[in-house]
């Protein structure tokens, strides 16, 4: 029997209705015989109003107190699922995090998981009644309330589906699968059959925000099938209407360049006149990385005189101003001037056939400077090219890229 | 070191500025040197908006899945009132019932407490760490989320009291105390000092919205003062600024009449030609009972041929279609008549006074009489005396007994 972890994300169960709609997709996937499990969000928009009331209260609020308010929405969200597949005849109850139990590590707002039991799941699925399971959510060996972070349902889905050893594990969201970039961008953009962990991983990761980046690590750890679709298309997943993220080796037609990802939630900080000395650029990146400051992008550039150069990173646009209070007290520094710009893009293309293909990075170049954009700062990997541009050149250059690729839906009669 | 359990109702919650309020008062009586436990209900609102969704999905619903949807505002208010209580520099951390585990039958929707162990809330306080409960709410055997029904946090509040000996139960509330009757309706309306259990127990029982009768029965068994005060008001608790519900022997003046009730909640049910035979009653209010439906006043008239009687009786209104289904459905009232009428409202006076005086039931129905108001049903206990009467003369009927009982406020300069 085909076992299928089924989670539905915040606008797929914003209001009654669209659970109900939700729990007909599942209904569906009943009658066809399989065993579904269930992993809900919280309503859409009640994280956010959680999230400012204890902001409103204190800034710095203790984390562990800010979880067991937050984690509620999900919990609401299970229950009324519950109900709503009862109400179509199926058997069905659900579990708060706690109740799984899903173990978690201390580390409250941003917890991490570390071991599901799949006992009660088997036994529910046996029993055919369907686990409604609240996203988001664990608790700690303290026994409180413990959250996974922003997006953290997705975790939440993908690791019950590796403990149950699930045959597929599909996220019903508001957009259709993934694409060849925003589709708000660039009209023309083609939605994927499928795509590897890899190429998923880095999109993720660069600013493509339809999975959490943790989720898709965990997937290819456990070589779990995710499907990402629509709940509003009236498909069924099994059908396998959205895009599957799976295994490189199960996608036939290796594309060069899969997709192009933008963020535009990265800030650049360059430091002039930085001593040119070995250790230095562990002097730099350490204190940040001791404040949890993310570091992405780096450059250096050659020093002329040997005694002096310049430096250029990336920041999360939300750290910028924590990294130069941080700069500016490190003694080392003293001679530095430092100058930060929040007005900046990170355009990326993705692609596992770039393994065995030269030249993607050049088109990328040639087609920027086509349109006379000036490239800030340039970062690699096996399957990614990223490039710094100034925030305003985004849609050009996306639009650009997206051609110069030949990324365009082909035979689409639009 | 004084022990207090101090409660805040949805309105005392409503908002982060009226947590942070609430969290001032709790400061306030830590800086007095007593040792304080923290109930919450969910903010005012929230609870209604989480039955509808549940209602909307399913009249019918599964109680067992809608009490974790409910459960969660609470779960909301404690992390977020053990925030503003640290945001004062006060160490706190909420609790929601499942962790304290507030131990409760199986009663899912409506369920007693069973146990609630006292050693965490002991060690909390001799560490002077504020614990704060999500009222309301518990944990059955099975492990899952129950709740105590409507106004149950006042109920947690008070079995938490009882658990930890405190000296005093404060309930925080949007009024500033128990008054003689609704102010709205009689201008003139006292605040009284102090209440017995048992008064307060009648009180709650024929209407008073005040406190919940659970809570009432509870602090009467375990002897826990409790006092109704205003959180808006200014005024701490430990400057017993409310009403104090306690023993009778700690109430120096017993009133004969101590207050007025009013309840617009009641239906009355008639039925015509019921056989005049023994058992008969047994054979109408049995089926009642095993449907879960309280029946509360009742009246045979005598039997004029002894062949048949009439039976009149109230039921809660929202019962009253169900339970004409019941006694239609029931082969023993194949010749009765049934009439009913949800226009009454049920006025009762209320006084520990009335064991040792007579005459107290005869001042009430002079007073109706005289300004022409029709009783339909009486009913007494041993410090209660209630009459039903047409919804209308309500405001009417409540004035003219509370001027007949000398209730009005003496002294007072407006």
């Amino acid at each position: 029997m085909t076992r299928i972890v089924v989670k539905f994300g915040g606008t797929s169960v914003a209001d009654v209705a669209r659970i109900e709609n939700a729990a007909g997709l599942v209904a569906s996937e009943v009658a066809r015989g399989h065993n579904v499990v269930v992993v809900v969000s919280a309503m859409a928009g009640v994280t956010n109003q959680l999230v400012d009331y204890c902001r409103a209260i204190d800034p710095f609020h203790d984390a562990a107190e800010y979880d067991p308010v937050v984690a509620s929405g999900e919990q609401v969200t299970s229950g009324l699922m519950a109900l709503a597949l009862q109400k179509r005849g199926l058997s069905a109850r659900s579990w708060a995090g706690w109740q799984v139990p899903i173990q978690t590590d201390l580390a409250h707002g941003r917890a991490r998981i570390v071991s599901i039991p799949s006992g009660f799941l088997d036994k529910a699925l046996t029993e055919n009644e369907i686990p409604v399971i609240a996203g988001f959510q664990g608790i700690t060996e303290e026994g409180r309330i413990s959250t996974l972070g922003r997006g953290g349902s997705d975790t939440t889905a993908v690791a019950i589906a590796a403990a149950i050893r699930a045959d597929r594990c599909d996220i019903y969201t508001d957009v259709d699968g993934v694409y060849t970039t925003d589709p708000r961008i660039v009209p023309g953009a083609r939605k994927l059959d499928r795509i590897s962990y890899e190429e998923m991983l880095e999109a993720a990761s660069l600013g493509a925000k339809v999975l959490q980046t943790r989720s898709v690590e965990m997937a290819m750890k456990w070589g779990v099938p995710v499907q990402v679709l629509s709940s509003f298309a009236g498909a069924v997943g099994s059908d396998l209407p959205g895009t599957l993220v799976t295994k490189e080796e199960d996608i036939v037609e290796k594309q060069i360049v899969n997709g192009i990802a933008i963020s535009r939630d990265d800030a650049k900080i360059t430091l002039l006149n930085v001593p040119d000395q070995p250790g230095i650029a562990a002097a730099i990146f350490g204190p940040l990385a001791r404040a949890n400051i993310n570091v992405d992008m780096i450059v250096q550039n050659v020093s002329t005189d040997g005694t002096a150069t310049d430096m250029t990173f990336t920041v999360a646009r939300s750290d910028v101003h924590r990294a130069v209070e941080i700069l500016k007290n490190d003694s080392t520094m003293s001679a530095c001037e430092i100058r930060t710009d929040s007005t900046v893009a990170k355009i990326s293309v993705v692609g596992i056939g770039m393994r065995s293909h030269a030249g993607v990075a050049q088109t990328m170049f040639a087609a920027l400077a086509e349109k006379r954009i000036n490239i800030h700062v340039i970062s690699t990997s096996e399957i990614k090219v990223s490039v710094l541009i100034s925030e305003e050149y985004t849609e050009l250059a996306v639009r650009a890229l997206h051609a110069a690729y030949g990324l365009e839906a082909r035979g689409r009669l639009e």
